[in-house]
């Protein structure tokens, strides 16, 4: 056993232009109200990384460029479809109308756990919340399902990178399954 | 379906005096030469939502006190057992021999995927390298299994903190099933 080389590593990173014409995972991401750019980053390179079909940025999270954003995107910004818009609930109605399952990251009185998900809940489209305040009460209102990641220890939630990397690598392994 | 309060959101929480006594999952994690700070506290985040059994920073890795850290640690240096050394080869050969399978997350000739893990390849010690150059190849001799997080975009590996994240909650995920 042993590492993989640089080299060995490049021959098999796929070009923009063979990212082009991938078939993606059946997943839209809404951000909305996410304040860390560093975290913006993060998510737009695990974005990359489970090959989904959309990144939404809304509200006031930031959006490229910005050079806070590249130093942890680390060029993904480049590769993954993505687009801004000042308010999520026209997009969240749009894709519902359109048979996206609208699943909300949240701590509710009736979250599933994100373990759970099921073939039959793609298409979707995660809805991410801000650091502090989370999801707002209109979206989850519009919500087909909430879900959370249960936690053990002591605190009641993770940093909102981390938590996109869980959910989303999750759910490109449900859809992986199938396989 | 509404989001829980606050208030709610406390009364689930453990105190620190809850969380000595708590039974962790029968994971340890290594992390090897990471040199963010920011990443540091992220994971020390995401031990305490995983309840593992300790974090053991080594090498160059930052240590708390410090600002940085604690920023994105939110005060989980204080509830996840923790010690530093510098060399992490001995602590792993004595993890070894106590029974843990060591568990290096990097991409190597004959890498499994994450999300194949099994009941038996517990306890374990996963051990995470540098942002860059990843886990030495002298640790990887002493790996009783390597772990890699399919790449399904353009780039070939995630942000550490967010990469810690899938991993650990996977292995949390894994050991649930059997309750």
């Amino acid at each position: 056993m042993r590492k993989l080389t640089h080299k060995e590593l490049q021959e098999v990173r796929k070009t923009q232009v063979q990212m082009e014409s991938t078939v993606r995972f059946p997943i839209i991401s809404i951000i909305d109200n996410v304040r860390s750019l560093y975290n913006i980053g993060s998510i737009f390179r695990t974005s990359d990384g489970a090959c989904i079909e959309k990144l939404i940025l809304t509200g006031f999270t930031p959006t490229p460029p910005r050079k806070e954003i590249d130093k942890t995107a680390l060029g993904s910004t480049n590769t993954v479809p993505w687009e801004y818009s000042e308010s999520p609930i026209t997009i969240i109605k749009k894709l519902k109308s359109n048979g996206y399952k609208i699943i909300v990251v949240e701590m509710t009185t009736s979250s599933k756990q994100y373990s759970k998900l099921k073939m039959n809940n793609f298409p979707c489209c995660f809805v991410f919340g801000n650091e502090i305040i989370g999801v707002s009460p209109e979206i989850i209102e519009l919500a087909d399902l909430c879900i959370e990641i249960p936690m053990h220890g002591s605190k009641h939630s993770l940093n909102v990178a981390v938590a996109y990397g869980i959910v989303l690598f999750e759910a490109v392994r449900i859809l992986n399954l199938k396989k």
